[in-house]
Parts: C-alpha cells; sequence; structure tokens
C-alpha cells in the first residue's frame, strides 16, 4: 500500500537549534527530496516575513519530477474575515496548488492561550479552509495538540476535524505537538479518528520528546493513517520532529509499505548526506540506518558471526539503503574483520600469511598503546603499508621547536619552526597562530608548498582530543584524530603520545603523507 | 509498580565506536548510577582480557548504597564441561553476587553459526546455568537474537528459556540483538514469555537499528516484562541500546512505574552529565529530556503559550528531572538553581539582588565563550568570589614560556620557564616534561614552592580536553577540565581558549588559587 510522505525539513525543521537554511540551501534540499520521490516538500511560511513570500516565488517555477510543495500558514485570527486576514491572503499568494494550515483542537488551548470560545475556534476552522478550498486549494488541516486535546475532551477534538472536513480539507492531521504520547495511545486515538473519517486523508504528525516519534508514526499507520509528516534527518525544534529516513526504512523494508518508488531505496543514504551537508549538520554516527556507525561491528564474535551469516548481527542488508558494513578495528576485532577491511587495498594479501599475522600482531600492541584505528582508517592503511615494506615517506622531519607564551605576542600564542627534507634539499618554515598545533599545521604546510603545491588543497576539517588515562593527569598519553579533506573526500588519521603536540604531529604527518599518497 | 533497571553501559555501552572509558571512569560511572538508585550495573566481562579481570577485584570492595554489580559472560563452550570452561571460573572469580549470561536461542545461530545440534546448544545453556547457580551465583540468561529467534522457530526459543530457567536463572531476558524489531512484535512476543513463565523475572533488552528501543522496551513492560536492560545514554554498538534515561523518564513520569527511588528524579539531568563528561562523549541538543535543547523554546508563539499555559508545549515539567526551560532568544535562566548552589558558599548571597543578577548574567556570558561549570564547581566559585570583590589571588603570572621539540632532549619534549610574583617578590623556576602541561605545572610548583610548602601536598589527579567546534580544525577553541586533590578532597577547575596550554594554565591556576584558599 502507498503512504504519502510529507517533509517538513524546511518549515518544521528550521526550528531546531543549530539548523538554518539560505535560499540555496533550500532549493538544494528541494531538488533531493523530489529525487529520492517524497510527495510533499513543506517550504515555508509565506506570511511570516517578505523573504519567504520571495522564496515561495522564487520556487514556483521549479521543475519537480514528482513533489508536491506546500505553503504553511494557521486558521484566520480571531474576528477577522478570511478574506482579510493577511495570513491566509499570503497562502493564496505563494501559488502552491497544496497549502497546510494548522487550527486549535484542544479546548484548553482555546479558552486559555487563544481565550476564544469553543464555537468561534471552531468557525475559525471551517471558514479558513473553506476559504482556501474555494479558491482551489488543496488543505492539509493541522489539528495542533490534537492527541493531548482528544485525551482532555475527545468530542470536541472531534469536533475540529470535522469542521475541518466538511470545510472542504483534503487531509486530517493529527499532530503531537508536544511530543509526549506513547506508540499505543497514537494507535488507539488514529484509529478513532480513521473510523470516524473513513473517506478522508488522516497524516500524523509526530514530535520526539519522548523518544518516541518514530514508533507513534508506525502505529499511526497501523491505525489507518495514509500520510506522514517529519524531517528527513529529524530536525526540528527541541527533540525534533519523527525522523522520516528511519520511518520510511522500516516501513517499506520491514512492512512492505510503498513510501518512496523502491528503486529509489538505494538513493537515502547519499540523499541523507546531502542534505546533511547542506544544512551544515553532522548526522549521529549511531543514526539508525544513515549512521556511519549503523552497520559498523566490533565485538570480535559479532564481526565473526556477520561473516558466516550475514544476517546474524544486521537487521537488515545495508546495501539496500545505499550504506554500507563497516568492521571496527580495535583489540576486540578478530582477524577476518581486520582482513576484510584491508583487501579492498592490498588484493594480494594473504589471509592466513605471515603478513597477516604481523598486522595482527602489530594491531594489539598499537592498541595497548592507546592507538584506535575505528575511526582512523588512513592512518591503518598507513600503518600496514609500513609493515609490508610498500611506504615512501613524502619528507623527513629534521626537527620542529613549538613556543606558547604568555604575554601574547601580537596576540598570538604561539609560534612554530619547522625544518624538514625533501629528496636531500632541506626547507625551514616558521608560522605564529592561535594555538601550537594550529601554528604547528600552518609552519609544516609552509614547509611542503615550494615541494608538494597540490597539498594547498587539503585543508584540515576536524581536530579531537581525548585523555587516554586521564589519572596520570597531565603526564598522561593523549589521543589526538585529525580529520583532513580535499574537494572530493576526507580521511581521518590518528597520533598517541604523552605530549599533545607530538601526538598532533604524528597525525598530521599521517594526514598529509595520506592526502600525497593518493595522488 | 517496581521495575528494575539493568544498566549496561559499562559492557555493552563500550562496544559503542567512540565510547572508552579507563579504571577510574568507570568507577565514577557505577558511583553515579549507584547514587541514582540504579539497580544492577553490568561492569564488564571478566574473561575478555586481564584487565578486565583485575577491575572486578578492584571493585570488589567498592561500597554501594544500592546497585549489584553484575559480570558478563557466555554459556559453556560446546563440548567442554562447565567446570573446565574458562569463562564460566572467570565468572566465579569475578567474585559478583549476580552473573548475566548469553546463550543462543535462535535456531539459525545454533545450526549456522555456533554450529551446534538443538540439544547440545539446550545442554549448554542448562549445565551454565545450573554451574553458576550451585555456586551461589544469581543469574540472568540473555536469550541472544529471542525475537528474531521466536519468529523463525517459537518453540525452540522457548525451550531455550525454559531450560535456563529449569536450571535455577533469576532472571530470563530477551534480547533484540539486531535491534530490528517493531513494538507490536515486542508486546506479543513478551506477552507469550510472560504467560509461559509466569513465576519468573523476565527482562527486555533493545538495541535501536530501528530507532524503537525505547518504544519496544515500554511495550515490553506492558506484557509483563519486570526488568530494562539498557545504557544511560543509549550507548552502544551500531546505533546503540535502549536509552535508559528516556525509558526511565517515560515510565516513571507518564505510566506510574517506580524505575528509581522518586526523590532520585530530579538528580537525571546531572547523573546524565557526568556520565558524558566521564566518557568524554557530548549529549546530543536534542536528546529527549537530558538534552541542553530538550526544552528550548524559540520566541513567540510557542513560548508565549508556555508562559501563558505551562504545559502549552511541553509535555513535562523539565525541573522534575533537573532539566530546564530555556528560551532561546528573551532568555530567563534558573537563577533558582544558580542561587541553590551558591548559598552554601556564600551565605550571605541575595537571591534577588545586584549581585545574583551580576552573576546571572557573566555565567551566561561565560557559556557563549564556551565554558560550563557543571563538572567543575571549584572555578565556578573563584568566579564568584571575583565577582563579589572576595578574591585574592594567590600570585601574579609575569609570563612564561613553554618549548616543544622534536627530537627531544634526553627523552623529554617539552621544556617550561614561569616567572611569578608573590607579596612583591619574584621567583622564576623552569622544569622539563612529557608534554606541556606536565613541564608547566612541575615549572609552576617549583616557583611557589617557597611561598606556599603546603603546595606539595595538592596533585593533580586527572585532565581531560574536549575540542569544542571541531570543525574549526586546529583553531577551535578547546575546554580543559582538571582535577586536583590533597589527602581529604579533590576537585575540579575549567580553562576554554583557542590554545591547549593556555587553557590548561587557566584551569591549573585555578586549581591552585582553589587549594590555597581553602587553607
Amino acid at each position: 500500500m502507498k503512504l504519502q510522505i510529507f517533509d517538513s525539513s524546511l518549515r518544521d525543521g528550521a526550528q531546531g537549534a543549530n539548523v538554518s537554511f539560505s535560499v540555496d540551501d533550500k532549493i538544494k534540499v528541494i531538488e533531493t527530496l523530489d529525487r529520492l520521490g517524497i510527495d510533499f516538500i513543506e517550504a515555508g511560511n509565506p506570511f511570516s516575513n517578505p523573504a519567504e513570500m520571495q522564496f515561495f516565488q522564487k520556487i514556483a517555477g521549479m521543475k519537480l519530477t514528482h513533489a508536491k510543495i506546500v505553503a504553511f500558514g494557521s486558521t484566520r485570527r480571531k474576528g477577522i474575515a478570511p478574506e482579510e486576514d493577511s495570513n491566509l491572503k499570503s497562502l493564496l499568494a505563494a501559488g502552491t496548488e497544496f497549502v497546510a494550515i494548522f487550527g486549535k483542537s484542544h479546548i484548553m488551548h482555546v479558552t486559555d492561550v487563544i481565550k476564544a470560545t469553543p464555537e468561534e475556534n471552531l468557525a475559525m476552522i471551517y471558514e479558513s479552509v473553506r476559504f482556501l478550498c474555494e479558491h482551489g486549494k488543496k488543505v492539509v488541516f493541522d489539528a495542533e495538540h490534537f492527541f493531548d486535546g482528544y485525551k482532555a475532551d475527545a468530542a470536541y477534538a472531534m469536533r475540529a476535524l470535522a469542521k475541518a472536513r466538511e470545510a472542504g480539507a483534503y487531509c486530517l492531521c493529527l499532530c503531537d505537538t508536544n511530543g509526549g504520547i506513547f506508540p499505543d495511545e497514537a494507535y488507539e486515538i488514529t484509529k478513532k479518528v480513521t473510523e470516524a473519517f473513513p473517506d478522508t486523508i488522516v497524516a500524523i504528525h509526530c514530535h520526539n520528546d519522548g523518544g518516541l516519534a518514530v514508533a507513534d508514526s508506525i502505529e499511526a499507520v497501523k491505525a489507518g493513517a495514509r500520510q506522514i509528516q517529519g524531517t528527513f534527518l529529524g530536525f526540528g525544534e527541541r527533540c525534533g520532529n519523527a525522523n522520516l529516513s528511519t520511518v520510511i526504512c522500516n516501513l517499506q523494508l520491514k512492512r512492505g509499505y510503498e513510501c518512496i518508488p523502491p528503486e529509489k531505496l538505494k538513493d537515502i543514504y547519499e540523499s541523507a548526506m546531502t542534505i546533511a551537508e547542506t544544512a551544515n549538520v553532522a548526522i549521529p554516527e549511531n543514526q539508525p540506518y544513515i549512521g556511519m556507525s549503523a552497520f559498523a561491528h566490533k565485538a570480535g564474535m559479532h564481526a565473526d558471526g556477520v561473516l558466516k551469516y550475514s544476517s546474524s548481527f544486521e537487521h537488515i542488508d545495508p546495501e539496500t539503503i545505499g550504506n554500507k558494513r563497516k568492521f571496527l578495528l580495535s583489540e576486540i576485532s578478530g582477524k577476518s574483520a581486520i582482513y576484510d577491511k584491508l583487501k579492498n587495498y592490498f588484493p594480494s594479501l594473504d589471509k592466513n600469511g605471515k603478513e597477516m599475522a604481523a598486522i595482527v600482531a602489530e594491531l594489539k600492541e598499537r592498541a595497548l598503546a592507546g592507538y584506535q584505528y575505528e575511526a582512523a582508517e588512513a592512518s591503518f592503511v598507513l600503518l600496514v603499508e609500513k609493515l609490508l615494506g610498500k611506504y615512501k615517506s613524502s619528507f623527513d622531519l629534521i626537527n620542529y621547536k613549538i613556543i606558547n607564551e604568555l604575554p601574547a605576542i601580537e596576540g598570538k600564542v604561539a609560534s612554530a619552526i619547522v625544518k624538514i627534507r625533501v629528496n636531500g634539499n632541506t626547507k625551514i618554515s616558521a608560522s605564529d597562530g592561535e594555538g601550537p598545533v594550529h601554528a604547528m599545521d600552518l609552519a609544516l604546510r609552509a614547509a611542503l608548498a615550494d615541494f608538494y603545491p597540490e597539498i594547498a588543497r587539503v585543508s584540515l576539517t576536524d581536530f579531537k582530543v581525548r585523555v587516554l588515562d586521564s589519572d596520570k593527569a597531565t603526564a598522561a598519553k593523549v589521543r589526538v584524530l585529525i580529520t583532513s579533506a580535499n574537494a572530493s573526500d576526507s580521511w581521518t588519521t590518528v597520533g598517541v603520545s604523552e605530549d599533545v603536540i607530538e601526538a598532533s604531529w604524528i597525525a598530521l604527518v599521517d594526514s598529509i603523507d595520506y592526502a600525497l599518497m593518493r595522488q
């Protein structure tokens, strides 16, 4: 059975604490969602400010292959005729076929928040929907606080829906605005609605304040809801909206519903990456289905099980949605997992040969010293190259000297001198910086620039520090992870030392070696 | 009704991609969970390596007020007698009252992964549980892949449970090892088990691969499960385990179960912060209940609604669990909470006075700059002393210079010169060290020794570094936490800077000021 998917990343999602979109970003999100086969894209509230209205005018000419753009607003204000309500007029001016308007369905919100009489609120709903329908719009009616409203006064909440339906609404959307309902409540209350309105599309719109938005959406579908509203990556105010990437995968892969065209399933992972990158938000590593670690296996036994019997520790095949299985490298990884990771880089490696044994032994040694390669595959590849005698260093360090001082000199607390040798030529460079690693990175790049101009296209994008045995206090070992990127790729390297500067240096050298090796 | 809460942060949680704990970290997690009233703490697998076994010996003497420590292992290997199985022997040697062992309950895993006959596997379960019970252990039997196993061959999955029960298991734990089940399945299958074993404690252990672990746990409780396994912050392999902070809040605040003692609810937020800080993992902002944005309202309609009618956009009162409501634009901060913390140190402080207002304003400024005082109360007290004009510095820095170099000199990579003034007398000292902060700490202590001999009794016991905006790479801000201790007490201080050395210096100076102030 086909379900309608309604994405509000650009409207409800933009309420999230760290989410904001430029006009170009919004267009990229719309294109991505359209290509994936999402049915509705709520693109903003044209009444909220002139820029939003201009945006609707700008996208009016966009050629979409599948999705319908939806403009969002509210029922008319109290005491104003629909044709004079500037919010409703904005919805007409936005020029979309579909509009979504929210209205009150919780009696306490009617009397205590907007301070209207129950009948007045019903008139606001009826007249607003009717006005929009008469102007040729298809109307999604968002019944705000519907579930809490149903629990407080079921008859009134149902009357609010009935008014919207009577006025011609295309779809009745049940909102868990506070995000607090449980899956069993989502089922039971949605069931009452789908039974009362058998010929109407019922939608579910959940927030994640109880960590239950995905489950609530699934239960509502079981109770007959046929449209699911949410945001593709779960963006949204407070704890976010129902995460549509999770909902779609769950319902389509495990319950046989069609949320997006089946041939698009394999694009879910990449679409998620594109939207995350556009919003400049990192997808949590442990995000169901699309996270970097969603199919990562660490423990020796588990990794072994997966290799023997692919569904043994995986609920779905990650390739179905375009994600990949990963074996994390750590002291508890078995040889199989390590080999599996290496065979792409070193196809001639023999799983049962002496070289593999040496690699496994070295990894254990390194793990004891505090190295972790799970998140630092580039360093791992370099390490194996060294063990196989295939590594060629791109430069040798003669010496470095990093100085931190207070009071700072011209606002810079750190300066660095780095002297290197490349093919018999030496070069010494210096730089100051915001901190010692910053100064060191700049000085090293300056020294390398003469020999390897391509290094200018590589930049350091992420820097992490972890103190290992922190009970040894300032003499403790430190692990540094550095992520670098060029236009097309990114890679992570690791360094460990009792000295944070030396640990950073080790990771930095690996990151540059790796960049140059791949040219 | 009382439910048992079983936390596996230190065992299953440590399988998570970025999670690792030192021995001291583990002890801090155990203390925090115990104080919160968690019933069971699974502390590791004593058989996995000698360090884990040593850890169990180390914590054997810990005085816990409530929690029971659990050692984790597996059923005996195929073809080995229990008394000769080194894993079972390790469980005895771990010296805990409770042990948890996993065994196979999915027929395909029996035949295809461990390649045993169905009867052989049942014997492994029976004999292992029996052996442990005969040695006085209370045994939690983790039926691995139980739900998938039940769907494949319900009779066999139930026989596996029956064998464990027959052998004397204290608790039968139903594991959704792959994390793929739906809430309705969790309910229906758990119901079959609780009906078949009415006099046994049934536990639920969910993974979050479908984003449903919290919902699945809740539905299992509805079906009669009486123990919930998970990890307090949702740590765990792949997409993590059921997030116990969410489960506890949902079930205790909304369904009336007692998961932890009611008077402990208000400590949930702070416990979560402590565990996150100890694991050096940030809690996602949008995390239900405990996230920084979980009760954040953007100014405008929602914030207005909250002020008019407190439950209008909140599913619970955030203070119940120790979190705070936030208004993102028109911020009204928790003055009461700050005052509550300060009144012990500054009994004459007026809650509604100008000084309190200045403190609240300064704290906001500092939070924007990256300071967090939750884990650094000593720095917080010093900050307030400064604002109240009560602070007297114990020394002034004239300058420091820290040098890192490679190649190292006599094995030391760092050296430091520190010049200070105390009561008009200057003193310059130098030291080398394993790293820059180590050298700096030693040089400062050497300079202070003439003036404050008592400083010799203070030592630095813990050092943590967190990169704040890590996408700014090496120019990012860094937060350093330093814990110091003397014979009777310990205290933590904080420093923030783009320079890790300067951030460490700030925290170090606070830690020494605090020590001298309290003499």
